[in-house]
């Protein structure tokens, strides 16, 4: 601790990052930033952009990159990209946006992007399963996994299906986004030897539309999945990222 | 009338049919009997069994061979069946039961098995879906459509599936019988060219079990289906059977 | 195979019409058309506009265009209506807007209209159920079949419906459209002797108003109809010109 | 108050009976029995069977007809039955029970049966109806209102509605009484001059067949009724009853 | 029918009034009115304003004046008023709205306002229920009944109850309108001795907060009322109005 | 540590209370026993008996009597009751049953019984609440608090609850048990000055009837309560407990 | 009586003042205000301004200042806020806002603050959780318990939560705001060893976002809470505020 | 294919067991065995007992011994094991049977156990969630993996957790099974740094006891877990051991 405490006199950390260091978050005036996310879960911490103002977001994000090296912003909306590119892109920091995703990584020069060995495939039921699955890839990508993402390979054609089924199977962890009745999980997963998750979608109308119909069919798969809640395309991401570092560090520790 | 009456007078006709005739019903104790269903309707009333007593079922039975020729009973348990067989067995009527479905057909010796230029397939996910599917046979057979089940090919081994599709396309309609998810009906109604019918069935457990994940996956199916009712059997039979009737009547109508 | 690319090397075929009909679906930025549709299941696949951009939906209208001659664009709102008509406008193409059904019809020139030997009939419990009636009947009569529409005929006032009951009957299957507690396809359903297919509509407010109620009445309903999802003119339509291609194909196919 | 206490003195009072006119209610080891609920109300307090013991019921009836000369038992299973027949059979009360109904009325020698000068009719769907039906009946009858039932008129067939519409339009207050999707009310309703109470019955199975979707359609209804709880009806034949008795009162008051 | 032709052709009938007339309903551009509601029904026909074009009510509305003498329309929001007031304020008929409730009442010149000897009590817990009492209150004063409305008097305060209850006991209906948990109703019902009609209301937030939890309590009431759909003071004023009449006619046909 | 273990050794303490003593909770064959609940809650753990085997009972039962004096089980059926009973009865324990709650408590010989100088009275809508309110009593009996039962004052009659509100007043929390539309507790909440704390049970039949609808009253109260589960009187109980400790620490701490 | 009469008449009263201390309430034109709820109850009534205009609110506000010396309003907007400000800001009142929390308190200058010998803890989950936790403090600053505030110390990081476990403990009574899966009042409750409300937030999305998961999560706690209505910060404040009162009157009558 | 007929031919191989060579499946009296499950999924195929009778759970058994040389049934009762025992206890096979978790084993002599470099952690929250997890650890076990128990650690007293936290964090997965309102799983999750699979159970009472509180919570947890099916023990065992298998895969494929 003497350590850290003299790091700050020295004006070598910031105070956020010397409390982070010795308490396990960062305390802002819009909440505590849990720091030690990564550290303890191996996963950075999201800031989820909805319900928040811009400002909020601003203050998480700051702090996030001034302890972490980085800052990941998800279901952001115009405004909080706007206010968050405008904080970082004068400094030496990246900032990437993903309109149709609604994420934005914020990236510190300094920070060292990791990598793992071990691939995770996203697959979606049509065109509008694709900012689920952006989100998804977002955290997919920020813990260093290899990520690919195929959409539009709905049951309705089960060709466009078959015709990707190597890829799929190629990957250590699948993530099946869907909407509507999303037999796309149910079907994949009777194909392949890895964990797949679906991802139900709240993109129909009419009875089960906001996507109770297609968490229903999830839940009761006769294929075996396991699931997240709906259009919880960042959940489903991190559990794929935490398989992948599963798969990574089985390859490490026995090399 | 006068001739229905005078029919009555000689002991010609029984009360009961004589009603039926000039009403479209007959008066039993246990309540009135729609004779003039499969006049107006094209497809013979059913039998209600559940939460009917023996007795009931009896009276409604005797009624329904006295006016029709015959009685279809459905979801009738041991001691239904019991009196309906004890009742009709010293007569001139044939009694038919599957105890897996539930039914009962009982055709007296005048009556006239009708023929229909029409063919219905049966499709089921799982053995637990047979009564369902059994249910809706016997509606099927009543009608005199060409009918074939072909069980337990869910989609979670697709090579079940695919190995039938040739006999499934080949009918005029299919009904599409399925638990758990009920991926089984979109995937075939991606594959056939006909009207599929899709049948939710309560065999699951936890959330969505009892038939509703099913139900609503087959509502939001991408792939276009119609639905009945969770273990409502006996609609899709009716509902295949009145589709068969108008493709029997077609070809009838332009020979 | 070596024919179409042959075709398409003289630019006779275009690469999207020649990804058709080498793979069953054309790709375009915004997605897998499902070109294979008609052929493999009898009706044009529809493009469902809402929830897309004006862009995403004339994406999938072009490639429908190029692959199949036609497209069928349904729940649309002004913005996409006018994108579209503005794409195809100048072009050899037909633009047929429904404004209250939300569809939009697009014909090539070349495009061959289909001719069905079966009648549907679509009937609605008031006013407010036009919308989805008119997306039912652009389906079928996208499929060439003779579509009757007969409105505002609810149970309130039953000698409305009496009136039309000798034209409804006429009809090879019935679509019945109704909100609030939709008594009117169960009614009708008892009176007529072909296929009945019941489609709730949202029209109403409190407990069951958003279509809840009047699905629930016809899954149960007591006359044994089939059943869409609420407000689900689209797939009732199908259903419709499944049965009546099924029909036209018996008088066909025993000429 | 001296009056009551002497009269208790003197014997010529009962305990309860006095508690009963000093405080509104009778108190028994089995609970307060509403012994001013007629005086209040203008209509019996109805005793509960289901969920209490048949000793309990004992209790409450023999303070009922101590208290105001007559009981009113519900939902009673056999071994109520029993109980209460055992009880007050070597009485000099009367009796009467109707099993399917599950209703027992116990009336004293000394009670005045009421008579009101109006008339309920109460109708069903179908056979299994009848309980609910029944126990609406039982209250309609022991308030002294004119009660007509007449059975099994569902709209499948709706010829057997129209042939008894002019009895029930003779009614004062009608009770429709159904399950499934419970059309009946709806139909009658837009047909009678009068109040209309609707009744939803449990009997069906499937999505909405616990009485859901019978309720649902009588709130939804498009032709005004009034609505009480699934299988409910004891508050049905309350709410009749009451209707009955304004409308008496009316011909009284101005006679 | 020849005495309406011939007024027709005399040009001393419209011709939606002698359509009405011949046939029970009037066919306009947005849909069919009933115009035999009232004789076959005792209440006139409401126009429901929500989810019409104001174009479409002014059509119902003017039918409504030509074929019965006046129109109720209901839910209408600004531009309905707008539309109707237009259309009618020029001519011999009278406009009156009632903003807070959403309702407009045309009555043409000629049209003699019905009386009814019957008196309607309508009671809110709060005043956010206004609205809906308001809505019921139209309808009872249009059948000519004696309408009082009394506010405000929820039972968190019950001696602003117990204040006015000399007043409610002296009707002989009471429509109850009350949101949250809706134990006004209850608590009335238990303290008068004629029917009461529970009205829930949907003015709250959180679980049941859309009226659910109001409708559910008046579903479960231990003092047996019977009930109409959250919101729905139309019905509520429909049945009371029925209730009213049949109270009327009591006194008109004994005198 | 080592004066536990050297009374261990010496055979005064029992391996159970030991471990207890030590770690917060004594591990039996059937679970770990939470010891240290009553230090850290203020309150004895209960055991809920249902879903257990009887033997897990009386597990779980003598861990508690050995570690802390004293055991309270709930929801017991007659068999677990049977097993507990015949295991402390030869012992210094005494066994105390409600047999309509369904409650055991066990009493070693040296527990002492504490005592709060604060009061909690629990009121019932009817007598099937009993069960629930027992329930909640054994626990406020068990940490001395005073405890009155007022039964069957629903508010149908609602002179029985006036006649009992000083009573009620009296006390200083108040635990409000009701079934149906449960309006006791919001009645009772708007007449008195300390916190009421609704208990929604589940005695109904029909919408809502298994409790939701007095859950759902209870959680929209206009008189600001707070709420437990359906049938949760053992959490009432538990939570009533802490603010009569609350209570009586204040009176103590400022003596 | 008298007395206040001669107030009123001297002008020393207002009439609305009047009027409360006669009857309870005071009648305004937008309602009747509930004067005597801080005498009745022990705590002030609050105006929600939801569902409300600003008018409305402005007269219950006048009433309430001017019978009870203050005013409480709860989700407020800004229109009610300008309003109510404009209103007061010129008089003898202070206003004071909560732009988060929607609250606004009036208090006139005669009005004596209450205080108690009691202290409340409200924590939160995350910092979106804040307007419902002001809302409570709101209430429970306005009897004048001590109020502590802590928030952002959701489960996700436990260490977040232990860090402030004194602070807790130190309360008499605990509100825990949480959303999404609302764990932390569970664990908290687990903890302290007085009584915890839990609220439950609509924060969340997809399938129990709405604060139902957090509902059902309070309501099965396995530590035994009592829990409000989703997002009923006024609810949990009132609730607390009366335990807060009932142990300063502890401390108080045992002095 | 030659082969295999020639070794059925000679006797060598069952018929059974080349159809599943040669089709993937085998066809019994009772349903087609997926015996290519294991192939192709990487785990067996679970034989559902519940909802079968003991003959069809027995040649299910037995196809699944012929062809993959072991069954595993899950949710058997008496007499499904029984059946099971009597038909293989005479053989060469092994059956180990879980009746607490209703699960069957049985294990041809000749079939190789697989072994798995993997750890999966299955946790409790009571002992009343021990069928779920024995289900989970059934089908954990059958792929090889090293599967550790921990039961009883809810967070009711969170110190039985943190003494268990270091075995949790040694798994590669944790399959955390939880009832009531689940926090288990959220808590822990936010300490360990591998995926956690969450499984919810139905052992609570009242709203959401059937398991859906703890589903929501699940769903909505802030420590991103994924989810399984109510009760879903079998399912959340595969899942697990899919991961355990792409963990050893990794390990292996990287020696």
């Amino acid at each position: 601790m003497r350590e850290t405490l003299e790091a700050v006199a020295d004006g070598e950390l910031s105070v956020a990052a010397a409390e982070a260091r010795l308490s396990g978050y960062a305390t802002t005036p819009s909440g505590r930033f849990d720091a030690a996310r990564e550290h303890r879960r191996g996963i950075p911490e999201g800031i989820l952009a909805e319900g928040k103002t811009p400002e909020e977001v601003r203050d998480l994000a700051e702090a996030a990159v001034e302890t972490t090296g980085r800052a990941l912003v998800t279901r952001a909306d115009e405004t909080h990209r706007e206010t968050v590119e405008s904080t970082f892109t004068p400094t030496a920091a990246t900032v990437s946006v993903d309109d149709r995703a609604g994420t934005i990584t914020v990236t510190s020069e300094a920070f060292e992007e990791p990598s793992l060995a071990a691939a995770v495939c996203i697959i979606t039921g049509g065109t509008s399963d694709y900012p689920v699955a952006g989100e998804a890839g977002a955290v997919v990508e920020a813990v260093g996994a290899d990520c690919t993402v195929i959409q539009d390979i709905g049951v309705a054609n089960i060709d466009r299906l078959f015709d990707q089924l190597a890829e799929i199977r190629a990957a250590d962890v699948v993530i099946a986004v869907a909407g509507r009745e999303a037999a796309l999980p149910t079907v994949v997963a009777g194909q392949v030897d890895g964990p797949v998750i679906g991802v139900p979608v709240s993109t129909g109308y009419g009875h089960g539309g906001d996507g109770e119909a297609a968490l229903g069919g999830l839940l009761q798969s006769c294929t075996a999945l396991s699931v997240v809640n709906v259009d919880a395309g960042f959940t489903a991401g991190v559990q794929a990222a935490l398989i992948a570092r599963a798969v990574d560090e089985a390859a490490e520790s026995r090399k």
